[in-house]
């Protein structure tokens, strides 16, 4: 059976040029980088180049970037970091469409006393920095304001609120998972404080990410062990992890330019095609501030988790919403947040793009969806056209 | 030049067939493990198909079994996992000899109003469990102590300090990352409550390990976000790094009880020839009840450091103490713990073998250390014999 992947924004395909980046890094230089021994610093070497290439990546000092786990650590490590460097609960602005690694961890902040802010976001999913300017306490010490949102591709003002936390002195963490190495992001000249970024969203492996964390930021850290990454986070480093994280990095360097571009004709083409053979189809997200890569459809009258399997019996993957709260009967909380109503929510599709996605997949998703869709809503009671 | 690595309680090398394990879950199973379409799900029975490999070797479920980046993370979630399920600040039992991401995770509690006991050990290094017994109060919450210490080899007595804590109905946490995949870790059977393990220590990956949590624990999860690992450990599952993580555990369980034997003798083989080749030495750690893997040897009158970098140019990799603390200028605190003078302590060798070792290894070892010891004794204001 043919396979067409379109759930980029959930994961992504190792590429080639970086599992063979890493392969030595597992059998041949295999050291502990905290050894002293030749081992040890060949595998050093190795982390240090892959910090350097990030940093580069990203304009900013290699000392300035802390590796992880992956985006969630990241995520965590950045606001419970700046949160528990106080010396007591304070205030904390995010919104409600957040990734759940900013999210639960707010709400964990919570459950610790702390307050948080949810900013209210438009039909598109944007957030306005005026709510963010309003939102200020006296005891706020964090703003987190994710830099695209997942499910919808809506990218935020991220800039404009980086200003108003300027203004106000508070550090302004962005969730850049979804746009590191797809859009050019410099976290510096933007203004921000902290960014959290990840390896497989951007075809390397899983299981490594990092934060920016911008120089003279006060925080702790919240993974305690050995001396590693300068105090900020404890563990042996996930060496080869790293390298395949940096040479992922190396590609998107070269490859992210033109690949927005063909991504974004082939997501329009896909939504042309979608209109213009299926009826009562809605578009979720800002319609130009968007990911290029990223669809989000309602097809009304038909529940999500129905469509992807139906779609998966034909070998195309495609998610309801973020892949962390797949399995969830309810509607995307991004779409609740967004405003759109419930039987729309339920019934939404993303579809993301990525460097493998062809006009021929396109085409080939096209030719199967409409049929599919058609049945599903032929089988539902509230399927026919209202 | 011959490179002879004697230092695998730091890292291992990745075995060749754990190595090919994964390449296929980079490239081509690459979904993200949440996603509910055939992507997805290629990815989450490949991991829990690693989780019900490793949960057989331990004897244990595999719903027990909590993936995490490495053992620090398992140390961390354990500890901080049980601490942070209750009320208010109680009090935790350990031991001085601990690893840092078991002392630095006490510490982090102390600042948070814990009270932690270190438990003495003995010129051995050993824990005695009714010091621990006599250690418990009304408010303790949790005793930690590890199977082996990674600097000097000895065995703890884990399973008489889990009848303790099971008499007290206090959790027991053991920090096995230095005895699992080498010597036999049953942790229900031994009495357990929790048990981290890693697995770039036997031939697997960096960047992955996992916690053992016995059933009806109760506990809180310490990473926020997705619904991961039945919400005990948020974050998009390594899954590349858990299929060579398995991979090594099922290596481990056709060839540990062999290669113990194996490495012991080897081991015994260079203590024996350090001592007939070289003057004052001094053994640490237990004499019998010790990793086979594991020598740790003062060699008075000159600093560890200088020893390592001697062997360093001649291709061999040893270090001094825990690969966590290198650089540290200080004598290891686990020498300091058991009572070993600070000259002794600072003059610290720790040789560990693994699977690669070869007895032609160990002779190329004993040829070069009389060598390097002898020069740096005689450019030691202290090296003549006293």
């Amino acid at each position: 059976m043919r396979r067409v992947y379109l759930d980029h924004n959930a994961s992504t395909p190792v590429h080639p040029e970086v599992a063979k980046a890493m392969l030595p890094y597992f059998t041949e230089a295999f050291g502990n980088p905290s050894s002293i021994h030749g081992f040890g610093r060949e595998a050093r070497d190795a982390v240090e180049a892959g910090r350097e290439m990030i940093a580069r990546f990203l304009g900013v000092n290699p000392e300035e970037i802390v590796f992880t786990s992956g985006g969630t650590e990241s995520d965590n490590l950045a606001i419970k970091g700046v949160a528990f460097a106080r010396e007591r609960p304070g205030h904390v602005i995010t919104t409600p469409i957040e990734h759940h690694a900013v999210l639960r961890t707010c709400e964990a902040l919570e459950r610790q006393g702390w307050s948080v802010t949810y900013l209210p976001v438009d039909g598109h999913g944007l957030v306005d920095p005026d709510d963010a300017r309003r939102a200020i306490r006296p005891d706020t010490v964090l703003i987190s304001v994710m830099h695209a949102n997942s499910e919808v591709g809506t990218i935020e003002p991220v800039e404009e609120i980086a200003a108003v936390a300027r203004e106000a002195s508070i550090p302004f963490h962005v969730d850049g998972v979804q746009t590191f190495g797809k859009l050019p992001v410099r976290p510096r000249e933007m203004g921000l404080t902290l960014l959290a970024i990840s390896s497989h969203k951007i075809y390397g492996p899983k299981g490594v990410g990092a934060v920016w964390i911008r120089r003279g930021t006060r925080m702790v850290g919240i993974q305690h062990g050995g001396d590693h990454e300068r105090r900020r986070r404890a563990g042996t480093e996930n060496v080869a992890g790293i390298v395949g994280f940096a040479a992922a990095v190396a590609i998107r360097s070269r490859e992210m330019g033109d690949e927005a571009v063909r991504l974004g004709g082939l997501r329009d083409r896909l939504w042309g095609g979608i209109q213009e053979r299926v009826t009562d189809v809605r578009l979720n997200g800002h319609p130009t501030r968007r990911l290029p890569s990223t669809l989000n459809v309602s097809f009304k009258g038909i529940e999500s988790e129905s469509l992807i399997l139906g779609l998966d019996l034909k070998g195309i993957g495609i998610s309801a919403g973020s892949a962390c709260s797949s399995g969830n009967l309810e509607p995307s909380y991004v779409l609740t947040a967004m405003g759109i109503p419930a039987d729309l929510g339920m019934a939404a599709a993303r579809f993301s793009l990525g460097r493998g996605t062809s006009a021929d997949e396109i085409g080939y998703v096209l030719e199967i969806l409409p049929g599919v869709v058609e049945r599903l809503r032929a089988l539902s009671p509230t399927g026919a056209k209202s």
